[in-house]
C-alpha cells in the first residue's frame, strides 16, 4: 500500500444540512451530486457531495445508511470508527477564531482550546453528525501552513 | 477555514499493535513518539505514532481513551465519528492485491470488492479498531494516481 490517502468520506444523517454546514465553513463544492443512482434496500445510493481540499485531498459527504451498505458496515459496532480531523493554522488567534466560525455555522465546542503540554495550542469541535475536527497551531512549525 | 486536512488521526486501543498493523501495510514511521507526556485520570498522555503520507498528510494512531481526553468527547455516544478513509490505486487488479495485503496484516474485509452503479470497483476492509478504508479504481481517472 501506497502511503496516500485521497479522500475522507464522512457518514452523514442528512446530506443537504451537512453540506450547508461545510459550505457555511467556507469549503467549495458543487453541491450533491449522483443523485440518479436512487439505492434501495439493500444496495446504497449514490447521492453525495465532495469538496476538493488543498493537495487533491477529497472530503466527501455521504448518507451514513448509504455508507453502511455500500461498505456492509454497521456503525452501533463497538470501535466503528473513531477518529479526528486535524486542520493547522498559523497562528494562535487563527484557532479561537476558526473554533468561533466553526459554532457561529452549527458545531459544538467539545473542548475550549488551550495549551497543550506538547506544546501546541488546540480546541476541537464536532459537526453536526459527531465528527470531531482538530485546529491546531503550533508554534514549533517554522512558517504557517500555505 | 481554509480547504485543508493535514491530520487524520485514528483512536486505537493498542498503540503498539495498531503501529505494526501500519507498518505491515508498508507505512513507514519512526515509532511511538510522546512516552514522555504520561497523562493520568483526567489528562490525556502524549505517546502517538505517525506516518508521513504524500502530499504531506499525516496519519496519526493515538490511544482512544486519550483522543477521549484530548478532544473530551466520549466515542460511544450516537454518531460518534462514522467514516471512511479512501485510497485510489491505479488497476483494477490493484484493489484486490492491497485487499490481499490488509487482509494478510490482519484487516476484516466487510465488503468483497465489486463494480459499482457509478463506475468504480472497489472493496473495503476495517483495519485492527475497526476503521474503514475502501480501495478504489477508477477507470475514468486519466492516468494512475502518483
Amino acid at each position: 500500500m501506497q502511503p496516500r490517502i485521497q479522500v475522507i468520506t464522512l457518514g452523514v444523517s442528512d446530506l443537504d444540512r451537512s453540506l450547508a454546514f461545510y459550505r457555511a465553513l467556507g469549503l467549495a463544492s458543487p453541491g450533491v451530486i449522483g443523485t440518479e443512482f436512487r439505492g434501495d434496500e439493500d444496495n446504497p445510493g449514490g447521492a453525495a457531495a465532495m469538496f476538493e481540499l488543498h493537495g487533491g485531498l477529497i472530503l466527501a459527504l455521504y448518507g451514513r445508511t448509504d455508507l453502511e451498505k455500500d461498505a456492509n458496515a454497521t456503525f452501533d459496532a463497538p470501535g466503528a470508527g473513531e477518529f479526528s480531523i486535524g486542520h493547522l493554522v498559523g497562528t494562535r488567534d487563527e484557532v479561537d477564531a476558526v473554533l468561533a466560525e466553526a459554532e457561529a455555522a452549527g458545531a459544538t465546542l467539545t473542548e475550549e482550546p488551550h495549551e497543550r503540554p506538547w506544546g501546541i495550542y488546540s480546541g476541537y469541535f464536532r459537526d453536526p453528525d459527531g465528527h470531531l475536527w482538530e485546529v491546531i497551531w503550533n508554534p514549533r512549525l517554522a512558517s504557517a501552513p500555505a
